[in-house]
């Protein structure tokens, strides 16, 4: 039999794949995933934008397009970041078929194997798959409550020599923490010093329910180290697969021809439509529905946690919330009873790159009105 | 500064990017490129298909979906291929945002740097891109006019070990040559006897203008090592990034793993889009305009070329005819003097794994109308 190449030697798929199979049966309350709220997805609007987008411009839509982009979405992605502080000109944006996607390009340029990434520990799960493809090491850097410890990145950096250090600085995944704005100056003066790459994954920073907003980590950076991944998955639709990065023009180069040589380019109709969703001005409007929606899901779900006597983070935005169940415990047992009660959730152990945390769990709240937040939770009180 | 991975060494991006900024200009004619007609893009039908969907299924599409694909489309491209004699079932589909993508996939299943795959030579210059950023080696297989010559292919597969053969059997690209039928029976058997994927590619099978259709390769193979990709690009609409790969399970698992770790999913419009525009039957009628459209093309550029004295090959279908000039003439050179009078087509050597054949060009025809296919022709003849 033909033998699979070596970066396949232990990689088995998501672990969380089981769990998404379980939250697909019907009248299951699931506190796992990440998904928008079926309410917060708007079929009329997009429908009314394809519509439009083929009427006007169908056959360059459907035609072949160029590696680097729609041309519309890169002057209306680059808009939407200015008024994010994000400094990011058309030319300097690459469109991508969601950002899982930037991952993989930016590993793709960057990582030989046995190249360290340093990544938060715990992060994003979906990434450590994407990066461990690529026979890249995992590192973890030291957390707390306000995210990355700067002084904690700077020993990974002198001991560990990364090729990338992957961060998600606002209502993190998995956890919601923020990383404060002391930290993301001090972050962006290392990428200068020492002249690696920072990838500031972004795509909570419009769903913020309370508190002030912070400046990113790239507006910091003068030195073109910092590299900005905006997805509109959260914000628009995660069925349409559109994010873009911002990266300076060698990495630039690098990623559109790796762009070439993995799917040509992202698909034309849903790039049209997220730039007339963006350049008509419905983004204020929907994201001041979603605060609302979101946030008064986040205040229950805290809520019924204080009920419960869990300790958990207290995020002012994002879709997650992070618990901790009494020491000795372990959140995959606690899930195997969960879902015999049809409630499920993803055990924290999943997040960190070293394994672990047995006791921990990722709680998402956007995907469940009120009331069904409370029943979820009182179910997963009796369990635990 | 920061080093890129060692699989961009000797990687430039596509030869011909340059070729297509001058085709994108005004006036030019276009040999370059394999683009649909602007006439066979159907933007009305695609906003109707659109529409549809979204009202029918919209909180679906715009959600987070699974990694195997949309099942409607898995369904729809089942029914597609079974009337090619392609048997695959749902399970054994995996839509990939194009064809691109498979291969991407596939070497990432497949390939260790230094590993070979066997291609024919002249094949696709897109697909040599995306191996070589696998670190392939490309080995070239012995072709005549009936396409891959089987005892050729043995004798490399002894040699070389590869661990994938690409073919393009149907209306080859770059030459418009048919691999004959006991050919095809030959080959699937190779893959059954030597244990090795064969990747057949046919995305133009469907654009036949004369002469009889032939089984696939896959149709004859018992042994599952023959993988099946099949494109909407040229059939529907390339800028909406869609396509189908048929494998067996133990690499499909692995193709989706590639899949959530690459882009988690094909953007779910387009396949509902593609699902709908499939079962609702839309595609024999328009399989029978583009015949007409395109057959008159590929007859008035054959005229065109004899009435040139060129040396060239002779398609029942496809896209594309393959000439040769007179022995000396460099057809990059011939380029450069094209541009200047306004036509573009693509020199032959770049489709050569190995570089040379200096006098070879590709022309497309699908994507000018008679008369400026004849213009672009006495220009062309002009430069010769």
């Amino acid at each position: 039999m033909p033998s699979f190449a070596a970066r396949y030697n232990g990689i088995t798929g998501s672990a969380i794949r089981e769990i998404f199979k379980i939250i697909a049966q019907p009248g299951v309350i699931s506190f796992a995933g990440g998904n928008p709220a079926a309410e917060a997805l708007e079929n009329g609007r997009i429908s009314d934008l394809a519509r439009e987008a083929l009427a006007e411009d169908g056959k360059r839509i459907l035609q072949y397009g160029g590696s680097e982009g729609w041309p519309a979405l890169k002057e209306a992605a680059s808009a939407f970041l200015a008024e994010r502080g994000v400094n990011a000109s058309p030319e300097t944006l690459l469109p991508v078929s969601g950002t899982t996607q930037t991952i993989d390009l930016l590993c793709k340029a960057l990582i030989d194997p046995g190249d360290t990434i340093l990544v938060e520990n715990p992060s994003f799960l979906g990434a450590f798959q994407t990066m461990r493809l690529y026979q890249a090491h995992l590192s973890p850097i030291q957390t707390d409550g306000d995210g990355v410890i700067p002084d904690a990145l700077e020993d990974a950096i002198k001991s560990a020599h990364p090729k990338l250090v992957y961060l998600i600085p606002t209502f993190q995944n998995p956890t919601g923490v923020t990383l404060c704005v002391e930290r993301r100056k001090a972050i962006a003066a290392l990428a200068a010093r020492y002249d690696i790459y920072i990838l500031e994954d972004d795509p909570y920073r419009d769903l913020r329910y309370s508190g002030e907003t912070l400046p990113t980590i790239h507006s910091f950076d003068q030195s073109g180290r910092v590299l900005y991944m905006a997805s509109f998955s959260k914000l628009i639709s995660p069925g349409l697969r559109v994010g873009v990065v911002a990266a300076p023009p060698d990495l630039m180069r690098k990623l559109v021809i790796g762009k070439q040589s993995t799917d040509l380019h992202t698909d034309q109709l849903s790039q049209a439509i997220v730039a007339r969703y963006l350049s008509q001005g419905f983004l204020p409007g929907h994201l001041a529905e979603l605060r609302a929606l979101y946030g008064e899901r986040l205040r229950r779900m805290l809520d019924g946690l204080d009920r419960m006597g869990l300790e958990h983070t207290t995020p002012e935005g994002g879709l997650f919330v992070w618990g901790k169940l009494p020491k000795g415990v372990d959140a995959r047992a606690v899930l195997d009873r969960a879902i015999q009660r049809k409630v499920a959730f993803v055990p924290g152990t999943h997040f960190y790159c070293d394994g672990g945390h047995d006791e921990t769990l990722r709680l998402n709240f956007s995907n469940s009105d009120p009331d069904t937040i409370d029943r979820g939770l009182d179910a997963l009180a009796q369990v635990i």
